[in-house]
């Protein structure tokens, strides 16, 4: 018989299965609760660092305590430590949105708690990954021979990219290791994980060229295809090149028509990195922002970023599936399965084995909102970032610090960085609002993003109103 | 205003709130009802490959539908293609359990949906991170100074070791790519991940040495030693070595504490592969598992995989965290926060940016059952494996192709492999139990997995049952 430490009770998952349905229920009132009244809430953790590990216990646990208690603990003590990422004022970094169809997919994930790395190990798993990815390309109107899979993050993906690319460009990688001849290129403004992955992958810091940009901060081809002719003229490899649909610091859209003609002409994989911006291709008069993402080799868009999915699911096309695989697969005795083309085993496209069941959630998230309403949403967002960056323009001590193509301001007082900086900290600590920052041409800037399904009017009025009270007060 | 379908309804994450907490009471219901019931479902999905995709739309969604009508799809549709890892008859590959404590916390996490990359971005994510992680380490009895943190699966822990591993022996990888010169060492036995590690970071898949085991399939030391001495007179630079506390095949333990002399003799990084078997160190009797561990520069234990931790959660652990982030560092303007040290930010220790907030569900887990209550759990497990190995012993047509030294049983039926393949395949399609096979000495083996926490006797004995009647059958 199983232990138990509950006598004759029915289990569920080693606990009774009465003391389940009651945690679970009152975990769902919570739930329901805290995102209805998540404005409540300070946005930022107004912790300081120890505050929580400070108060839990140093040993370990031997005895198991009450599911109560536990719950307990977890809103007197992690809770105030929490940043709120779901709350509709949360303007910092990328604003995401963990859905209520989301919610209830990942409960059920959970429950199920397959491992779909093979077909076999879980059909369903493995089938609704290649259908909702599937739909998720229709919504944003890639072509149809592009193969999804779902890694955990974006900068996984790009990683893949770049290995893939690679597997391409130097197949002898695999066997013999890395060549220290290959280069990559992106632009300045590409995201951090770019870089890291060419570190991870063995392609080296150095070997990473950082394309400069025009004054929307959009990678300039000119200067693309000089750095490829200067590297050729040395002898080396040149292998990939980055494009992004919708950078970290400032959304820029890179010109990826232009990125895609010189890609071809030097036979460079081209990765366009839509973590971010490739969702508002759902909106059709956004369409644009994936503009040439269809010449790509390969594609990511974050649907835990924009697509209201709650974290981690990171979707990521490729028109060369068969280099993904040579790149990747490598099947062991106790994993070999009865080939069939149609059952397909995705652990073979990646550097992990183990799959959660991601695509629930993103199929319960598409089928829940739909194309028309996921595009009203979006919209919205984009409509608040403009009246935002109207308001900003509209008064005299401040300025906008970069074009507002989709729904990320970057703004700042005039004048020296300091006073942008206690104003950004102070907006902070308020607690009413949570903005980050980056650097613009040496500058630190303000930036306001947002992406919650609950962010309205108000709340934006809201931050535009606390950072004028505290301009005000800091000047 | 936020768009919304739906009139004047309150919303919570975009969802009538009263259409949430009815749909998520009701998937509350249908997965108690569900763990209670797992026995009633075949183990293995009985479909074949394109059953789910041919019946869902090929176009993606336009407008939103109701909650329940998806709901109903899940259970209608989906249902049917899983393979049931949470059942107690699911003896393939390694077996798992997604128990009710880490499914409450899984449901509290999608809710929080944050994103721990940075201490700031949620504090209580990243010192829960700490503190469970601690508490880890002491159940397996690993030395304080090991640092902690959770990655998604072993895989990506095992590539972070090597990567490390590589970071100490050559640090001019990381700026100038990999050199062809390294050399890593893993027994034959030893998980894909390690070469799969190798080929994904430039190491390159012929720099792998496989080294041969012994008769219990334990890495053989003194094929190491030799190994690595001609590597070294070939003018080869060993580097690391990969140890494997519970082989995937046969969970074998290789010898830690002798390897870990040569390790040291010849400066390589000593990574040990517990993932599986780590667990069994949580038991005071098998705290022998990790002899040696506490040697070694990194360890993997994994959650998920034998601690009754829903997928995924790898706890990686390493004596030298300054190694690791050296090899991975990278921080962007937008993600610069003021230096504490008491504020970790995790990203820095990497590939993965962001990061879900898997710490709640090994905390709600640890917590909820205790070391002494997991500790039965896993004891029952090995008991019955051992009970089983006994049944195998006992029946003339069978024998053990491998040691049982935890909770997997490898055995086959005497003579040729094709009844066995066979054998294997009418035991799976009766749905009644799912087991895996391997190979060990070229000869097809049968593998039966204990390790979810709902598993009993009886679920053994009909398996045993179910293999000796189809033996019959087939003979």
């Amino acid at each position: 018989m199983t232990p138990a430490t509950t006598g004759t009770s029915v289990l569920a998952g080693g606990m009774p299965v009465e003391e389940f349905r009651r945690a679970a229920h009152e975990a769902v009132e919570w739930i329901a609760d805290y995102l209805v009244n998540l404005r409540d809430y300070p946005v930022l953790a107004q912790v300081k660092p120890g505050d929580l590990s400070g108060q839990l216990p140093k040993a370990a646990p031997e005895q198991g305590e009450p599911v109560d208690a536990i719950l307990e603990d977890f809103r007197r003590l992690i809770l105030p430590g929490i940043t709120h990422w779901n709350h509709p004022r949360f303007f910092a970094y990328f604003s995401i949105t963990g859905s209520a169809p989301g919610i209830l997919a990942e409960l059920l994930c959970a429950a199920l708690n397959v491992n779909g790395m093979l077909w076999k190990s879980s059909p369903a798993a493995t089938e609704l990954e290649q259908v909702a990815l599937g739909w998720l390309r229709q919504w944003v109107g890639l072509p149809e021979e592009f193969f999804g899979i779902i890694y955990d993050t974006a900068s996984v993906s790009t990683l893949h990219a770049i290995a893939a690319a690679r597997e391409l460009a130097d197949p002898e990688t695999r066997a013999e290791g890395a060549s220290r001849n290959l280069v990559l290129y992106a632009s300045e403004q590409a995201h951090s994980s770019v870089e890291k992955g060419a570190i991870a992958l063995g392609v080296g810091q150095k070997n990473v060229r950082k394309i400069p940009v025009d004054a929307s901060f959009r990678m300039r081809p000119d200067a693309l295809g000089e750095a490829i002719r200067r590297d050729l003229s040395a002898g080396r490899k040149p292998f990939c090149v980055v494009a992004t649909a919708g950078t970290t610091s400032t959304t820029s859209v890179d010109p990826v028509p232009e990125i895609a003609a010189i890609a071809r002409e030097h036979s460079l994989w081209l990765h366009v990195d839509g973590a971010y911006g490739g969702s508002a291709a759902v909106i059709p008069e956004y369409r644009h922002v994936l503009d040439g993402a269809a010449l790509a080799d390969s594609v990511v868009i974050n649907p835990h970023k924009w697509l209201l999915t709650p974290t981690d699911l990171s979707a990521f096309y490729t028109r060369r599936p068969e280099i993904l695989r040579r790149a990747f697969s490598l099947v062991p005795e106790y994993l070999r399965t009865a080939d069939d083309p149609r059952a397909v085993n995705l652990m073979d496209y990646g550097v992990q084995l183990g799959r959660r069941f991601r695509a629930l959630k993103l199929w319960f998230v598409m089928r829940y909102f739909g194309r028309e309403r996921m595009a009203a949403i979006l919209r919205s967002h984009i409509e608040l970032a403009r009246q935002f960056a109207a308001w900003v323009e509209a008064d005299e001590r401040f300025e906008l610090a970069a074009p507002v193509p989709l729904s990320v301001v970057c703004f700042r007082m005039k004048g020296p960085d300091e006073p942008n900086r206690r104003l950004l900290d102070a907006v902070n600590a308020s607690g009413e609002v949570f903005l980050s920052h980056t650097v613009l041409n040496g500058r630190f800037v303000l930036r306001l993003a947002v992406g919650n399904v609950a962010t309205g009017r108000a709340d934006i009025e809201t931050a535009w109103r606390r950072i004028q009270a505290e301009a005000a007060t800091g000047s």
